[in-house]
């Protein structure tokens, strides 16, 4: 096997070390799947090393999410690595990531607050400091982020930007299945009728980009078609439907480009989320 | 003049990529002294490159407290650098490290909440991060903080520890006047009088040491002893004296080695701190 395994925060330390040209940082959960791998692509053309972290980190599920059933797929993702020619892994235990008495944390408000912020109140301030982290690790010239995760990149970016960090943020756009279903780990959780039901979310998605291309400037008016189209599915149960300001997030009530549309919707009791640039 | 003087986040990005060899940097907040200046002496012996700060940091000042009164002195600064050998002073605009919309906060949980914590309570969120954003501008390898700001350090290498923070930090004693008197930016704060009077402080941590040299234990009975002398002059009213078991900074009632001793006490409006460690 050619691609590093690293197991431990020591370890990685040690490693990194050893590395001198561009460091590129893919952060992920594991779970891997093509949207992570169009990630890694990007990561290896751009730099000499390509360290790609599968961490289910338990600092950014609030109680009662889906923290210990979150696919854990270890072989599968290794495999998948190698033959994508990532450099290393990182697979470390919580207990090192947290280690007992860990208490510094790092938080980004206002982009933080709305949208999966509304919904998973704790959730970011796990993913900024876990990403600080990473980054502290890895000193990477480059980390990768998907679009999909639309307000996990505009709180990355603020962080970056706030904190002065010494790292470029490549942003990949979202891969989705034939179907048009975006591509997450958590899809595994849906029974087939379910995955057929999902395509409402980008059907939406969809809708909103016709309607916008046709001239649908109105935010509120646009919001109200898209969960007049998410209602017609049985099965779906809507978190959010929003219309902001890309990249500060702000409410808007005309829409200008760049601008994100983006949702949560639960499935079943699988919570889904999508999303697209209006630009 | 030698010393290379920056003023922008901009500018000290740019210097910092032609940097290649070690770097170290010394955080202060201007009107240096020869505490510092043991900082600036070590941090020479030690890297290639020594980065100064002299940042008046707005955000780890409490209302009330003496922001607008601090002295500024960077003339002096800048000579009393050059004299000893700084490759680099970074002056920036408050504006320019926390520009409008700011919302990034690094945070450190108990350590930071008793103490001088109790006492300022959102001063080490500001301490937190600004030191966090250097570490990331000047990505330096060695660090250097000085012992009387004891918490802080206690503070700074947890966070440092937690986040994966890839610098080495180094610590030096305090350094005190013929006197007995810790070295503050401060002191320039007392009259004549109040300079003698503030004399109690450094002779309230000899008193401690003797005592713990005697044989004395029990750090009631020893803090008990270290306020009543404090009390003997007039013009100190003591904000805390406290025994912590240093580094972790918990509360002791047994003094076992290496233990942090160490007071804040008001002469006058000027409020010192001195500390010392039971070894």
């Amino acid at each position: 096997m050619n691609i590093k395994i690293i197991r431990s925060v020591k370890e990685l330390v040690e490693y990194r070390d050893t590395l001198k040209g561009k460091v590129g940082l893919v952060p992920t959960m594991g779970a891997l799947h093509l949207g992570h791998m169009s990630l890694v692509d990007q990561a290896v053309k751009d730099n000499d090393y390509v360290i790609v972290s599968t961490f289910v980190n338990p600092t950014q599920f609030g109680a009662g999410e889906d923290f210990d059933s979150y696919p854990r797929t270890e072989k599968e993702d290794v495999a998948l690595l190698e033959e994508h020619h990532a450099t290393a892994v990182f697979i470390p235990k919580a207990s090192d990531m947290y280690p007992e008495g860990y208490n510094s944390w790092v938080e980004v408000f206002d982009v933080t607050q709305k949208l999966e912020g509304a919904c998973r109140p704790t959730h970011f301030k796990g993913v900024t400091t876990v990403v600080n982290k990473l980054f502290n690790l890895t000193r990477a010239d480059n980390a990768y982020f998907g679009q999909k995760d639309a307000q996990q990149v505009a709180v990355i970016k603020k962080m970056v930007r706030d904190l002065n960090i010494h790292v470029n943020i490549v942003v990949m756009p979202i891969v989705r299945e034939d179907s048009g279903l975006a591509r997450s780990s958590r899809n595994t959780y849906l029974s087939a009728d379910e995955k057929k039901a999902a395509l409402i979310l980008s059907k939406t998605i969809k809708l909103a980009e016709s309607e916008w291309a046709k001239g649908e400037k109105d935010a509120d008016v646009l919001k109200a078609k898209m969960i007049k189209n998410l209602e017609t599915e049985p099965l779906a149960s809507v978190d959010y439907v929003a219309i902001n300001h890309w990249d500060d997030l702000e409410e808007i009530k005309t829409i200008e480009a760049p601008t994100l549309v983006s949702m949560a919707v639960r499935i079943g009791a699988t919570r889904l989320i999508d999303n697209t640039i209006l630009k």
